[in-house]
């Protein structure tokens, strides 16, 4: 499979998260000549939060998952495979994660309960619980790191994902460092297929499940390659506390305000890196929208603009093509008021007050089409709320991907 | 232009009807050599009817004709435009659409809010008034059929589309006949970009808008291209009243019943006709949704599957990739239980109660993909609702077209 031509040079280098130890495994399942199985292990003080897809058809791990962190029972391990998403398999499929589950613990000497799934791959197709079971010796005393992780959860992904940052939590540098996934079948709501990133800092499970869901907000659903949302979408937030920074008083403390911003600048390029990889994607389209009612409003336009296929054609195309922009703000449903609307490619402002400034020069915003990094800013009107998407053109490969992937 | 694998073999015949007069002139505004105006005139006692688009950017001639609509004035006449769609043209665009109805309404001796327009092509560039109404002088005293009609108003369609048919009102025989153009940003909320159905029935206004906007619902706003809503959508019932049937009750009035049936039969031909006229289209695919928990959710998770990327490309590449239709109902937002839904292809049951059937065989599915005609069924529960959605597949025709249509 070619390499994306938005992909990063390469793997960047990331560090070892004390108390999280990382093992992969090949099943064999789909894939050939590859591992296609992690193992996530945290050590018996740490905690893990996760956000998971709205799909009304989420999969069996997902379901499994939902499950024991709202018993709040704790969690130790996370199980990850990848070409069987284990969606849609009724009642085979939960007693597949069970079957998991339950062996893994029994390796790592816990609960069932603590140990977690994520499953990304094929939809509808029963998982041979015992194919990936035969590895979970293996996978409960290896050893493997963040690029080793990053490549055994890869599915139609062109490259592996990974991003690490520090933060100072009152005068304790802490380490967070994340892996993702995902290519296709990524749109608003729960958008990466998988991620998972782990920290040593000490933060009580509320503390992080709150951290996660805002942070998740402003980077994977922040996102979109195709509007199509995955039955399996997941991301995972562990923090192992081997760090030993002070407690914190809640998600809101301030003494979190160095890590809130680490976390987001991982998740975002985590999230980026997904959008990067989009299927088929050439080129790289950040939509900025302001002026708006408030921030869901221009999300909403933002995620319109960035799902509209025409627009998505228009840049693969290289075609300054902004009355497709002003389409995809009217198809919204947001409301707006189109004479105060504005428009701009590249810096260029092309409209103001619901229509085309008087001396539009094409020239310099058809020369921002030839380049990999589309910048679009839409004003909607008076309003404070903004937004910031992140999205890729459509163009002949995401077609050609798409059309024999599973055959 | 290659002409659409899915097109008909020819535009059908289509009958005169008494006291609508066409036609049609070229402007050489963006096409040569063909002509890409059209003036529909109504006998003095007809009625005309509309549906638009719900675009927040709806175009000037959308404004134009919901005003004119909704005083209330009466209507006798549609001047159409194809190639500039007039749209987020500011106040010069209201100017250039006001210029154009009192140049019509001066030519046939009536009031300018009398006069309605219809245009479609490119967005964001202005209008020269000028440019068209060097014709309106031909167009006034000129004469077309159908066939003319409908190849006049086309853009980046492939083939001319119109449909007609008869009904009985109270024992008199009225005629029905109907033209559309569009073949992308065809989605939810008014997908024709533009239609025109005349009737020489003599219906009062209140009745043609009525009738109208029930047999939209089933027809124009059951399809989907691309799931981009354009600014300029626009479908138009006229009524001359020349076939001199005696005057109904109501919309309601059950000797209205054959004119419904006859007035949904074309205007779901001439929807069918659009989806076959789907940029790239190789493949016109019905989906069928029961047992949803009514009529509006049905629709909803119909459209979610007519509009994901995904279910489009894999049934472009053949592939009968069921799991992507899972995928694209959960991710419709109804609030299904997928352990009550069951999906079906080609007829053949392939899962049932939230999982593949045991016995399933993909060998006819896989035949039945080859095809050019591709149904897909979704029961979702046990509910009443139900909806049946026309779209089309997804393939490198729609990218070739989009990614440089305007430049």
């Amino acid at each position: 499979m070619t390499v994306s031509p938005l992909a990063p040079a390469a793997f960047p280098a990331m560090p070892d998260i004390a108390g999280v130890t990382l093992s992969t495994a090949a099943s064999g399942m789909k894939y050939t000549g590859r591992d296609d199985m992690l193992l996530m292990q945290l050590s018996g003080s740490g905690s893990i939060a996760a956000v998971f897809t709205k799909s009304d058809t989420a999969a069996a791990p997902v379901d499994w998952c939902r499950r024991q962190l709202g018993a709040g029972s704790g969690a130790r391990a996370i199980l990850v495979n990848a070409g069987n998403a284990n969606a849609f398999t009724g009642d085979g499929g939960m007693a597949a994660v069970t079957t998991c589950c339950e062996g893994v613990a029994t390796k790592l000497g816990c609960a069932p309960g603590e140990v977690l799934m994520a499953s990304t791959g094929v939809i509808g197709e029963p998982l041979d619980s015992a194919v990936l079971a035969a590895h979970f010796d293996s996978l409960a005393n290896g050893s493997a790191d963040w690029q080793a992780a990053a490549q055994a959860i890869l599915t139609t992904d062109t490259f592996a994902k990974g991003a690490s940052t520090t933060a100072a939590i009152g005068g304790t540098d802490v380490q967070i460092a994340g892996i993702a996934k995902g290519s296709g079948m990524i749109a608003p709501n729960m958008a990466t297929m998988l991620a998972f990133i782990a920290t040593d800092a000490a933060l009580p499970q509320p503390v992080l499940a709150a951290l996660l869901a805002d942070a998740t907000d402003r980077s994977f659903n922040a996102i979109t390659v195709d509007s199509d949302t995955s039955t399996n979408d997941s991301v995972y937030l562990m923090a192992s506390g081997a760090a030993g920074n002070d407690a914190v008083a809640g998600a809101d403390d301030p003494a979190l305000d160095d890590f809130r911003g680490a976390l987001d600048q991982v998740m975002q390029d985590l999230a980026r890196q997904i959008v990067r990889d989009g299927e088929g994607a050439t080129k790289f389209i950040t939509i900025a929208v302001t002026g708006a009612a408030d921030d869901t409003v221009a999300h909403g336009i933002g995620m319109s603009i960035a799902n509209s296929p025409l627009v998505k054609t228009a840049v693969a195309g290289e075609d300054a093509n902004w009355g497709r922009i002003v389409m995809a703000v009217g198809k919204s449903g947001a409301g707006i008021d189109q004479s105060k609307l504005g428009i701009s490619m590249g810096g260029v402002l092309i409209a103001a007050a619901g229509t085309r400034v008087v001396d539009y020069d094409e020239s310099p915003v058809a020369l921002h089409m030839k380049g990999e990094e589309i910048d679009i800013a839409v004003k909607v009107g008076d309003g404070t709320g903004t937004a910031r998407i992140w999205t890729c053109d459509l163009t002949h490969g995401y077609i050609s991907i798409n059309a024999d992937y599973r055959s």
